[in-house]
């Protein structure tokens, strides 16, 4: 089963080493990571997805929580919440096929993004499941280049990650 | 000068944690990193975006190229590329504000994907300076929760990453 964990981690170097270090170094299987700042420049958050049973996932958690610099562990799995991941594909295109990538496109509610004479780039935005489908349908034209954010994730809930923390639900 | 470079990796338990362990040891200054899978399953694409005059920036791709499981090393700030991030945004909504903030997340293109009693959650895609804008046009309503990808970025030319290789510039 896949999990999707969100982090709260103080904005140092070395933090993003760590904890990849932490994963790696346990032959934890890491699907995806991303990591970007937070409205506090002093925190930036990752979103970690995971793969494996409970046992590995508390493993997981307690890991992360021995870490000076991780201020918060929120196991996303556990509530309602939204996943999303931002993909840029460069598609080959020749002018017989160009109106075929054109459709293709707009059924996926792809946004082009740049024109060459030889491929088009396309932005997608999207579910998992989205992000796939799309690649899987852009494939037979001929891919030149991919490009994935990794996942990230928002709870459904209107409490905020920083609630939480100062509810001591750390 | 900021310039963001794409590193392609080989999809090793490990290469995440050497790679950002190789920024925060020397202290680099890296603005934002994110990580995915390409097209081909057994290496990973990852893009940088590290502030530093142009000495910095040749020890950086010097210091990475030295790493087994680096693949290639693209400097996109030499040639025209596409930047974009995704920002996953909650924001706090009352009955007297719900017009206001649905006009101004029009404006920003900005998708809505959940709706709970008290707060929004959109979706904004774009260039960093987009985002940036999205964080300051929301910010008076009352952010919630922040959740960012970090950049990531695709060369505008018709080549690909793997030609780049194919044609021995590696």
């Amino acid at each position: 089963m896949k999990h999707t964990i969100a982090v709260l981690v103080e904005n140092h170097f070395g933090v993003l080493s760590r904890v990849s270090g932490l994963f790696s170094g346990r032959g934890f299987n890491i699907d995806s990571l991303a990591v970007g700042e937070t409205e506090d420049p002093t925190v930036s958050r990752m979103t970690i997805v995971v793969k494996g049973d409970e046992r590995v996932l508390e493993q997981v958690k307690k890991q992360l929580n021995k870490l000076i610099e991780v201020i918060k562990v929120i196991d996303l799995t556990e509530k309602p919440y939204v996943d999303r991941e931002l993909l840029l594909i460069k598609v080959t295109v020749t002018p017989k096929m160009r109106s075929q990538i054109i459709e293709v496109a707009e059924l996926l509610q792809a946004k082009t993004i740049s024109v060459g004479p030889k491929s088009i780039s396309f932005e997608i935005v999207g579910e998992s499941t989205h992000i796939e489908n799309s690649l899987n349908l852009l494939r037979p034209f001929g891919i030149r280049e991919v490009v994935r954010t990794g996942r990230i994730a928002i709870s459904k809930d209107d409490q905020s990650a920083q609630d939480e923390i100062e509810n001591g639900e750390r």
